[in-house]
C-alpha cells in the first residue's frame, strides 16, 4: 500500500501566545487547526446526522476502538467497508486506542507486560487488548489517525506505579509502531506521567525520538484543577517536536479549548457539546444557558443571534419546551448547537492567529463565559457540566 | 380578519376506484391530496428536525392541541407566534381537538352536555374542555385546520350509549362552528357512529348540512379488522359532500392508507411511521425490515434502492447498529426513513391517479407488502406493529 504523506504544515504561530496556525493532510482531506473533532463513539456522534454534522463545521471525527472492537466489531466493520463507509462519514477519522476506556469502563482489567485482560462492560466476555491488537483493530476500522495503546492508571497511585505504567506506555509505543503495516493510516503516541513535569517531559522526548507523525497528550482532564492541567501544558507542549500536530485528549470546556491552543495545541476532542447538549446545556459566548431553566418558557430569543446552526432558528421557549416534553428533537438540536459552537470557537481561533489578534480573541471569550450579565440574568447559570470519565 | 378561501379543487377521480386527486388550498400554502400529515403532538415530528421533514416532501402536518394545550399551554404557544412560528414548520398544519385523547389518555373524564371534564395525564390537573374552548385553544395556536371536538365513546357500547355519544358530537359541532372567530382557519366536522353504517351516513348527512369547509373521519383504526374498517368508508366516504376534503383520523398502515385512497379518502395522519421507526422497523415497498434482526448485521443494502432518504445512504447493518448500540441516530434515521416511505406512497398515488393507473398501482403496492421473497427472507417480518391508542 502506497504511503500517505501525513504532512502538517505550521503555517503560522502567535506572537503572543504559543498558538498555532498549522494544516494535517489526511488520505480524507485536510484538517485546519486548531482543530476540534466531535466524538463519534459507536459510528456516529450521538443525535447528529450526517448532513447537519457537516453543517456544524466539523473537519475530523474521533470513534473509540474499545467500543466498536465490542460492538459491533471489527470485522463487521471491516466487511462494511471500514469505518469511513459504515458510517458514511468520507472526511478524516481519528480513533482512540482503547487505553482510557479499558481503565474506565472496562471491569476487572488485569495488565501484563504483554497485555491488558479485562470483562466487556456489556456482557462480561473475557477480552485480551495488547498493543499488537489494538493495532489491528485500528487497521480494520480503516482510520486516518490511529493512537497507540498506552497503560493509563487511577490517580492517586504510588510514584513507583506511575513510572512504572509510564516505561510501559513508552515500550507499548514501540510495540505498536512495530505492528502497524497500512501506510495509509497514521499513529500518534500519547504522552502519560501524571501532573509531574519531569515525566511528561521525559516522556515526550522518549516518544518524539521514536518520531511519530503526531503525538498526543493523554491523561488530563481527569479530576486535577484547569490550574494544574495548564501548568502540565506550559511544560509538555514545548517537549514536543514543533513540526508535528500536537493533540490534547478528552479536553475540554471552552475555555479548556482556547487556553490549550495558546498553548500550542493543535487537536482536540471532547464529549462536552453533545453530552451537555442532551442534558439541555447550550454553549453561548455568554456562558452556558440551561434551557430548563423557568425563565426560558416564553422567551423569543434564538441560542445565540448570529449562530447558523438549525437550533437557532427556535427560540429558546421552543427549545425549553421541547426538553420539558421530553422530545427527542431537544437533545438533536442542543447537540448541533453546541458541536456548532465548539466548530465555530476553533474556527475563529484560526482566523485570529492568521491575524495576529489571538491574544485579543482569547480574552474576549474569557470574559463573555464570565461576564456579569450572564450570572444576572440565571443564577445556577454558571460553571460547565462535569465531564464524565 | 380577511377570511381564506379554503378551497378544495377536485382535480380528478380514478375510473376504476373512488380514488381523487385534489388540491386544497391553506393560509400556508396548497395541500396536494391524497396526503399523509406526519404527526407533530407536542410541536415536533418525533426526532425530525425542519429540514430533514420537509426533505421526506411532507406538506402539512398535525399538532394535538390535548398535548399542547397542556405543555406549554395554548399561551405560551401564541405568545411565540403561533404554532407555526413555534415549530418553525412554515406549511400548513392541522390540530385535532382533543376528542380522542379525553377517551384515551386523560383520566377520569366526565361528559356533561356542557362539556368534558378530566384530569391531566402529566399531573393529575384538574381541566375542562367544552366546544367552545377546544375552539378557542385552536385559535390560540393559529393552526390551518381546525377539528371539532367530537364525543368518543369506548367500544363496545350499548346503542343509546352510542346514539347519545353521536347526538352530542352533532350539537358539539354545531357550537363549534359559532365558536370559531379566525377567518384564516378552517375548521372540519368528524363524522363518527362506530361501525354501524345507518348511524355513520346519518352523522355524515347531518354534518354534511352545517357545511364545513372539511369532514373527517374518526373512531376508526381502534381495534376494528381492516374489513370492518374498510366496510365503513364504503359507505361513509360516498356520503360526505364530493366538493370538500375527506379526512381518515389516526389510520394506518400502507395498506390501510391505499385502500382508503381507492374510497375516496383524500388526508391522512398517524404515528405508524414515526412510532414503528423509533422501534427498529422500516417500511419498504416489500413490506416491513426489522432491524434488529440479526440478519442484517453485516447486510450491505440500504433499506430500500431507489429511497432518497438519508438513511437510505447507510447500510442495513450499519441501521441495525445503531439499534443494538441504543444510539439516537438509530430512532431518527429510521422515523425519517419511515415519513419518507409514506410520502412516497401518496406521491406515487397522487401520479396513479392522474395517469389514470391506479388500480395497478394499488395492485402492485399490496402484491409487493404480501411478496412471498419478503416472507421467505426472514420469518417475523411480516405484518405490521400494532398502533397503540
Amino acid at each position: 500500500m502506497q504511503r500517505f504523506d501525513f504532512r502538517f504544515d505550521l503555517r503560522g504561530t502567535d506572537r503572543a501566545t504559543a498558538a498555532r496556525r498549522g494544516t494535517f493532510q489526511t488520505p480524507h482531506g485536510p484538517v485546519e487547526t486548531p482543530a476540534f473533532m466531535p466524538v463519534g463513539t459507536n459510528g456516529t456522534v450521538k443525535g447528529i446526522a450526517l448532513d447537519p454534522l457537516r453543517a456544524t463545521g466539523a473537519q475530523m471525527i474521533l470513534g473509540n476502538t474499545y467500543h466498536l472492537s465490542l460492538r459491533p466489531g471489527e470485522e463487521t466493520v471491516r466487511e462494511l467497508g471500514g469505518l469511513h463507509a459504515f458510517s458514511g462519514w468520507d472526511g478524516p477519522i481519528l480513533t482512540d486506542s482503547g487505553g482510557f476506556q479499558l481503565f474506565s469502563l472496562a471491569q476487572m482489567t488485569k495488565v501484563t507486560e504483554e497485555r491488558a485482560t479485562f470483562r466487556s462492560h456489556i456482557d462480561g466476555r473475557l477480552i485480551e487488548f495488547s498493543p499488537e491488537r489494538a493495532v489491528a483493530i485500528q487497521e480494520a476500522l480503516g482510520s486516518d489517525v490511529a493512537m497507540v495503546l498506552d497503560h493509563v492508571v487511577a490517580l492517586p497511585a504510588t510514584p513507583e506505579v506511575i513510572a512504572d505504567a509510564l516505561e510501559r506506555t513508552l515500550r507499548w509505543a514501540e510495540r505498536c509502531r512495530r505492528a502497524a503495516t497500512r501506510g495509509d493510516q497514521a499513529q500518534f503516541a500519547i504522552v502519560q506521567g501524571g501532573l509531574d513535569p519531569e515525566r511528561r517531559v521525559y516522556c515526550a522526548t522518549k516518544l518524539a525520538e521514536m518520531d511519530f507523525p503526531g503525538y498526543a497528550i493523554g491523561g488530563l482532564s481527569v479530576g486535577e484543577t484547569p490550574t494544574e492541567m495548564y501548568a502540565c501544558l506550559d511544560v509538555t507542549a514545548p517537549a514536543l517536536p514543533r513540526e508535528k500536530p500536537r493533540y490534547l485528549m478528552g479536553v475540554g470546556t471552552p475555555t479548556d479549548v482556547v487556553e490549550a491552543i495558546a498553548r500550542g495545541v493543535d487537536l482536540f476532542d471532547c464529549v462536552m457539546p453533545t453530552r451537555n447538549g442532551r442534558n439541555a446545556l447550550a454553549f453561548t459566548d455568554q456562558g452556558p444557558l440551561r434551557l430548563r431553566n423557568a425563565k426560558h418558557e416564553r422567551d423569543p430569543q434564538p441560542l445565540e443571534a448570529d449562530c447558523p446552526c438549525p437550533a437557532c432558528r427556535h427560540s429558546r421557549g421552543y427549545l425549553r419546551h421541547l426538553f420539558m416534553a421530553g422530545e427527542m428533537l431537544g437533545p438533536i438540536l442542543l447537540s448541533i448547537h453546541n458541536v456548532t459552537y465548539y466548530q465555530r470557537l476553533v474556527a475563529g481561533a484560526r482566523g485570529a492567529i492568521e491575524a495576529g489578534t489571538f491574544a485579543e480573541f482569547r480574552a474576549r471569550k474569557l470574559a463573555g463565559w464570565k461576564k456579569p450579565e450572564a450570572a444576572a440574568a440565571g443564577s445556577g447559570e454558571e460553571g460547565f457540566a462535569p465531564e464524565l470519565p
